[in-house]
């Protein structure tokens, strides 16, 4: 992904890479590799770095009181990742191989819990507000993974459920990143407010962004092969859109099959592509990002705000 | 298991159990019946028992205080029954088939993280010390199952091994929940101590009484067939104990198996219990149980402390 938007928050980001690593140490060897197999495989820290742009954005002064807090939601965000690996049998992750692949269903299961518990603990720390905002985010992220098995396969997905879905996927995680900024970085009630409302729209825009890579992405650059959304049978906005733009049903009778070739995904692929599936899905991200920005107009002008405005431009922009 | 201990927190453990149902609820109905699925199987409570047990016995006056708690630990204990089941393929669990078989895999996962999140939440409203406390009963769990898989199918586990695994597995969470209810009841710090090694000694009992019956039990009262550990390759105490009583070899011979047939299980169930190494285990959880009681002396007389003491007998002599 391209950078600029960190440049603010560069000093506080390391803090947040040596806190993370600070609180993945286990007494148990074996647990903190796999712990940093995922974790040294880098990402995009999308999430601490939001929550490090809110705090400041609403004039937070001493980035300690918000390090651990944006530690805990990439810790979190690591488990899930994890244990998302696991279910979805990817092979790979941020370029490597996945925990489970390497270290065994088992122990990467336990890796996944681990990383909860001490994502939790560091945000535990905090008082009430703070853990019912964490423990919110995470409910939504089950009850949306939840979702999205019951609607496996199934081409006629509504939108409004695709939406739904990655609303408790990652616009509500990241959205409670951004209001946890706010709130420890004292912002008032609207700002706060104000900033979750960014981070919601944000996390639709990236969300949409990232099923979109799933078919257009460079398999090198993006770490994970392409297609695996539709390898397994999850329907996702471009797919909703391809399918609404209205085909002979090749689509759907495509995504429904359930062991589908290499053959079949290249040509679901394409069909999107061609369709223009895939310029109305990168439309409607255009969309979030924009309303994401709008959301910030009464915040003041300041470096962390231009750089929130710089990120929203960023996660629609990307390739990896 | 038999009853009595209870009798004293007959009422606070019903109100625990409308907590623990309180806080599986879901928006999405799936999730709270895959979390019901092994909550309404029951279980002994053991965990919540010792927690209100512990309130009560250093004069804590208002259970509304520790009942949120002792359903965290159980919710936290359901969580790690369903991914344990993954993990080891047990199939039945509390006599019903267990969660990943019945709902498959990927739901059973986040129906496990779910609650964790659940029991976190409950847990973090009560300050730092106490979410240190549970983050470290947590932490404890993962690691020992970590270092379970590192032993597996070795028969020459050492003793010392064995009891780290059941001290982070079983041992450490209870003494979290006795210590926690003795705070939150105001005990002094002696008496909080006090009750933690009541807590500690319990829990090796428990876990060591487990692996016994994982011989000797009764698969219809059990609810879960015998020699599963067996199975999976886990070393327990009657297998070390087997081993280091000396036999031909045929022990080790037999547990090295990767996949053993059920006649190879039954004849190591049989060569267990004829060597002595069943009588030797129970043993050793009867030494536990008395240190359990030993560590109460100098808390105060009550019909609480009365039921702990109970409880340690149950404990030993339970048949499920």
């Amino acid at each position: 992904m391209s950078s600029g938007w960190e440049t603010p928050i560069k000093e506080e980001l390391k803090m947040v890479e040596d806190e993370i690593r600070r609180n993945v140490q286990s007494r148990h060897e074996l647990l903190t590799e796999i712990a940093l197999h995922v974790i040294n495989a880098g990402g995009k820290r999308i999430r601490p770095g939001v929550s490090l742009l809110a705090y400041n954005a609403v004039g937070g002064e001493d980035p300690s009181e918000i390090v651990g807090i944006a530690a805990a939601f990439e810790i979190i965000h690591s488990a899930t990742l994890i244990h998302d690996d696991i279910n979805d049998g990817g092979l790979t992750r941020r370029g490597r191989i996945s925990a489970y692949k390497k270290y065994g269903v088992e122990r990467a299961l336990i890796a996944g819990d681990f990383l909860f518990v001490q994502g939790f603990k560091l945000g535990g720390i905090l008082g009430e507000t703070i853990v019912d905002l964490i423990a919110d985010a995470c409910t939504s992220m089950a009850e949306s993974e939840i979702l999205q098995s019951e609607w496996e396969l199934d081409p006629d997905t509504p939108k409004e459920i695709y939406l739904e879905i990655i609303k408790g996927k990652t616009a509500k995680p990241i959205e409670v990143g951004a209001k946890t900024g706010a709130v420890l970085g004292d912002g008032t009630q609207d700002q706060v407010e104000a900033i979750g409302s960014y981070g919601m729209n944000l996390g639709y825009a990236f969300q949409i962004i990232d099923d979109v890579l799933d078919i257009t992405g460079n398999n090198a650059k993006l770490g994970k092969p392409t297609g695996m959304d539709f390898l397994h049978g999850k329907p996702n906005l471009p797919l909703i859109m391809g399918v609404s733009n209205g085909t002979d049903g090749r689509i759907q009778e495509l995504f429904k099959k359930r062991d589908k070739t290499s053959e079949e995904i290249e040509e679901l692929l394409d069909m999107l592509c061609e369709s223009g599936a895939v310029e109305d899905t990168r439309e409607l991200a255009r969309e979030y990002a924009d309303r994401a920005v709008e959301a910030l107009s009464e915040i003041p002008e300041s470096i962390y705000k231009d750089a929130m405005i710089s990120l929203s431009e960023v996660v629609i922009e990307r390739e990896i």
